[in-house]
């Protein structure tokens, strides 16, 4: 007996819950900030910066002052706005190059533990990403990386981006569950609050070097959520898996 | 060299060119139709009947006389409107029992050539349903049956029924690839047609007893498919897979 009884579906915070974005967009970003001159800048301070502008850019569509656009547009305008803070004339580079670069998020590497984990997990659950990535970059990212996923959920599916209330409730409508049906498996304490707020079970995987290692937050369960657990093997341990 | 050369994703129609739909309808409705008094009615002419109410229901969406809803409501609602025929009054069935009844659309099995083909046509393409059956049917299908697709696209996700064009066109769309990339898989002339006017290749997997023995659709190519193969198997032994 565990605390996901009746659960269906677990599903997946992506972003650091199951792969690595800092590590991936920065082994990226290096080979293209060497190309255009910028080969003293830091790689990691790139993706950084380049992350920062996440948050704000869905938030103009979560107010409903833009429609609902795939994370690959916002990745690529960011992506835009951000060079010349690296001395980079985004007008000088081939449109090409900064597509190949945008792509970089289809690309990230899973932790140690994500594969087996998701792959124990999937016997006797659904498994599917929630995540704020749109359907071919998480296909892709799964395909090179042999995520197991069953489907690829996510905001592009129901046009919401989390933590809005609608990326939730329309994912769960989607597979015909109750949302006490649904656990988010995550690493973020407010993507699970926002979750448990629309009735889903919660489970906490601290990822705490998702931001490097002076990392300050997440790095504990700020609630009691149903699950803790150190990675997605240790969940599959304690669901018995 | 073959004449799919630059397609990245095979999507697939799947009622009769996946799964068998007919059989695995008439096997539950036999028992359903037992337990309600009809043991006499022929179970593949019921599902033959329910089939029949398909296509005039996702008119009403395709027409835009009536919102988008899933094909989990259509099915739900023309099986109510079925009973009758088989001497059934739907207000004297419980509200499960006519759920449950519904779901066996998800639990189609698979032709005997599917899951090894799909397996093999899955190491060079992203393999996907273009399917009318909204998410939860084709995913909880999968998980059944073992279908290994990458992902679960479909009407749902676009919200629009084929033939409409927006249903490719928007499926296109979100795998980020223009139409000449992708190659629809089906046993239907009328789908591909459809599929080949949106600029999709198209690849004709004949299934000539999807309706039974006596079929008199679809036997044959109609037009010049870019591949024509007697089984998902066969499809991968045209492309060298």
């Amino acid at each position: 007996m565990h605390s996901l009884d009746g659960v269906k579906a677990l599903l997946f915070d992506v972003f650091g819950t199951v792969v690595d974005w800092r590590g991936g967009v920065a082994r990226e970003a290096a080979t293209f900030l060497t190309r255009h001159g910028a080969s003293n800048a830091d790689a990691f301070a790139f993706a950084d910066r380049w992350r920062s502008r996440y948050q704000p850019a869905m938030q103009e569509v979560r107010s409903g002052r833009r429609p609902f656009v795939a994370l690959d547009v916002l990745h690529r305008e960011n992506l835009v706005a951000l060079l010349p803070e690296f001395g980079i004339d985004p007008a000088k580079v081939p449109a090409a190059e900064i597509d190949e670069l945008n792509i970089a998020w289809h690309r990230l590497d899973p932790w140690p533990d994500s594969v087996a984990g998701l792959t124990r997990l999937k016997r006797r659950y659904i498994i599917a990403p929630l995540s704020n990535g749109n359907v071919i970059l998480l296909l892709e990212m799964a395909k090179r990386a042999a995520l197991p996923w069953d489907a690829i959920l996510g905001a592009e599916v129901v046009q919401a981006y989390k933590p809005a209330p609608e990326s939730y409730l329309r994912t769960a409508k989607v597979l015909a569950m109750r949302p006490e049906q649904i656990c988010l498996v995550a690493a973020h304490n407010g993507d699970l609050a926002a979750a448990r707020s629309c009735g889903f079970r919660t489970a906490f995987i601290p990822r705490p070097t998702e931001h490097g290692s002076a990392q300050t937050s997440d790095l504990r369960a700020e609630q009691e959520w149903e699950i803790i657990a150190p990675s997605l093997t240790a969940l599959a341990d304690q669901l018995g898996l």
